[in-house]
């Protein structure tokens, strides 16, 4: 089950080079996707409509793509606008186009009904596109349900465990420290105090520990957005609830990962990791995108495993602890939008349907 | 669903070497393969009927095969005549056995009804045996349903897409040129010129553009049987529906092909290439052969595809166009037989063991 | 089908190191299998009650284990006895153990209800732990259902063909003498003089040819027990039911073989090969082993290809004939207690739940 009315990532925009042909599956719809000259992406169903041939092995042709099986040929608005030796074609000739937004250096698609992809739905991914912050940027297949992977990203505490030896090696306090768990628009926060964190081996820091402030927001359909602010130790103590507005950082790390579902059993994990321009380096960026492909794969191997131990044993209920608050409160909110979304089907295929002629 | 009462190409005569025993799958039933002593092939089913071992894996003892799991001897009219160490052989013990007729170097098995094994039915396979023609021949394997491998020999509009490097590079006519399709006995025959075509790599022929009376019939259960003849340029305008009996061409390059359903997703393909003896050369057969291979691949990729897309969408209809007279034309057929035949499942199957026993 | 009131070989004693985590899977259950500190084998199953995460991923801590997903920590009897930063333990968090033995160099594991694992029930291994004796020991994985390889075990006829050039070469009596079959507890008998046997490469005997009286039991829930023992010719002459007791044999040699069910299409196969210790030598048994592997790997494909026959064609039912008395006999005790086990299941269940708490 799959939420589709939602702007989900595509992929990172440099990936999308001019004249490139690029097929992806979201949602377990499978797209084709260019640059059209205008310099804009076009998202559309990776199938020609004629004999379910795939458009992703056909040819640009300016801002239209030829089906290279039998010739037909579609323009970006999915219209077919030639068929080869015949004059007639057909009204209903045409293949579905996606809303694109490009924002941040993502590339955004709205897999649902296209009279409600508002551009104002799409979250702002961390100092993306900000001159005073460097920027790296990686990306890791899933075999495993995208839920799974929102639980990973919404109960940190794993950071002990999963990444004792890496992510989490300086902060045992991931382990110990349970956060502030609030309700926020489309979504969750879950923030912390890392009390005597110690210091990560991508940053270049004064003093080996610190009181580091860790918040995150996890909103639909599925980004993180994670910034952590590093204090002199004991402002924990004065400041329990959160640093104040005020108070300057000694130090800032930033990420902003994006979980988009491919299939029932494929996810795709788009990621970037930042440290302000003046405290950090290339060099440093670099290193932090390495250690964090190097702990994904330790959340790959574990999420892997535990989706074939459900699909083995697909009787048997998870057990929700006083533990799992935020993972519990998201996957309710998605339980009531799938739900949502399957009452509503019939009606958005009709306005769907409308919409594309 | 697959056609049974009807004649497949199990494979090419020279496949079934004395003393070899050759494993095959058509319509989805295994079949075991051999020669017997007076040099006829044997067909039978690929399963003992005792344990379900793989004849295959047996051993040919004169015209009979053992099984060698436990034993047990078949003779090639499919009666068990021995079981070790037990002198009574149950009635009704016995694998069935199939028709088998080798016809133009093709080996065809009969997958249906007994009774019905027509051996009138086998189409005639394009000079494979004729002295003054020179033939080649190849095989390929196709992840895809078979009824994808007809659309695609049916509609050689693709030659312009699919081939547009290799085979369909000298004639893009075969993108414009409406063909002729009519009806005939179990088929259809498609028929166009191609006006301008451009000579082949295989051929050598004294000019460069020639008009070329392309004719092919598809018949059951899937052969493809294409003759094509090059004139002088202008013939086309002056016979416009095919040149008369009596012109005698430049040159004529045949292909016979033959689609053999494995399973609902497996196809094998066999194919061969010629040209009359006193154009062409052994060296020009080998290079016809090696270009069909190329192309072949390109058809696979493309086919293979397209199934992976119906596979994932099979609520999509595909668009059946004028352009697809053809091909709609053999579906028909196809549906129709097929639904005729599961009607009759139960009695054929009833007359099936009485011819068995 | 499977079932589970029966103690299974988890493995070879020496697989289980101290401070090993071994994963499993038997009946389609994954477990997790560690030496506790004084020395037992804990069997848990591999999952952890909060999200799923395999066990077997874990950290052993003492005598428990502790999930590395999330940080639960599990006491040896199943009980989880730590959630980090949560003071209360739900009353219900708790995995499944097993009841294990070990026994005869195998460890045992109970799948069934846990009231009812009585250690009586283990079979005797031959001679494992006999100081008398020298064992070598093997394993070997099969994609097939455990039921084919009890029926290949059941039958030894397939020594003639299966096996003609390795283990049956020296006795063509496999192929032909039909022994006796007898119902024994929890099992069948199969005896059987080989009369005029040649010997083995890994066995160093005196004379060319002897009477061999192969005998073995086959017992729940897929245990193979056979002893071997060879005499001057003409023994079987004088003895036509086997020897007695106090005719003192030339030479003895045993195997003891183990069918665990992994799941339906998988199964492992744990066996030993053994000499007295005055006939053989340290190398006659690494080569009676080298053997075992290599005629095991001929039954692999035989058995695996008959599997795949058997998958294709699910509505065929193998026949039974005088010949195959030892496999129908198990396959009806099998099916009866399977029978037995389905209509306990609810009963148990409750018993396991309530024996659990």
């Amino acid at each position: 089950m799959f939420l589709r009315n939602q702007w989900y990532v595509a992929g990172w925009a440099h990936q999308f080079e001019p004249g490139a042909i690029v097929a992806r599956k979201i949602v377990d719809e499978p797209l084709v996707l260019y640059r059209a000259e205008a310099g804009h992406v076009v998202a559309m169903e990776d199938r020609c409509c004629h004999r379910f041939a795939p458009l992703s092995r056909g040819r640009l042709e300016g801002d239209a793509i030829r089906c290279m099986y039998h010739g037909m040929k579609f323009a970006s608005d999915g219209r077919c606008v030639e068929i080869p030796a015949q004059d007639v074609i057909p009204e209903g000739m045409r293949v579905r186009v996606h809303a694109v937004v490009e924002k941040d250096r993502w590339v955004w698609v709205w897999m649902g009904d296209p009279a409600r992809a508002d551009p104002d739905l799409i979250p702002h991914a961390l100092y993306h596109d900000d001159p005073n912050w460097l920027i790296g940027t990686g990306q890791m297949g899933y075999d495993a349900n995208y839920q799974l992977i929102h639980d990973n990203l919404l109960d940190l505490t794993h950071l002990s465990f999963v990444h004792e030896n890496t992510l989490g090696r300086g902060s045992p306090a991931w382990g110990t420290a349970r956060p502030s768990v609030t309700p926020i628009d489309r979504g969750v926060r879950v923030s912390r105090w890392l009390r005597d964190r110690g210091t990560s081996p991508y940053v270049r820091m004064p003093q080996q520990k610190w009181d580091a402030w860790a918040s995150y927001d996890f909103v639909l359909p599925g980004v993180f957005l994670l910034r952590t602010a590093f204090y002199s130790t004991a402002t924990a103590s004065g400041f329990p609830d959160g640093p104040p507005g005020d108070l300057e950082p000694a130090y800032v790390i930033v990420t902003s990962q994006a979980v988009t579902p491919v299939s029932e059993r494929e996810t795709i994990y788009y990621y970037s990791g930042g440290q302000l321009r003046r405290h950090g380096s290339s060099a440093l960026i670099r290193d932090q995108i390495r250690a964090f492909g190097v702990a994904f794969l330790e959340d790959k191997a574990m999420i892997e495993a535990q989706q074939k131990i459900i699909d083995a044993t697909p009787d048997r209920s998870m057990m929700t602890l006083t533990f799992d608050r935020a993972t519990a409160m998201f996957r309710r909110l998605m339980a009531t939008l799938i739900e949502q979304e399957a009452k509503n089907r019939a009606r958005i295929g009709r306005v769907d349907l409308a919409a594309a002629q």
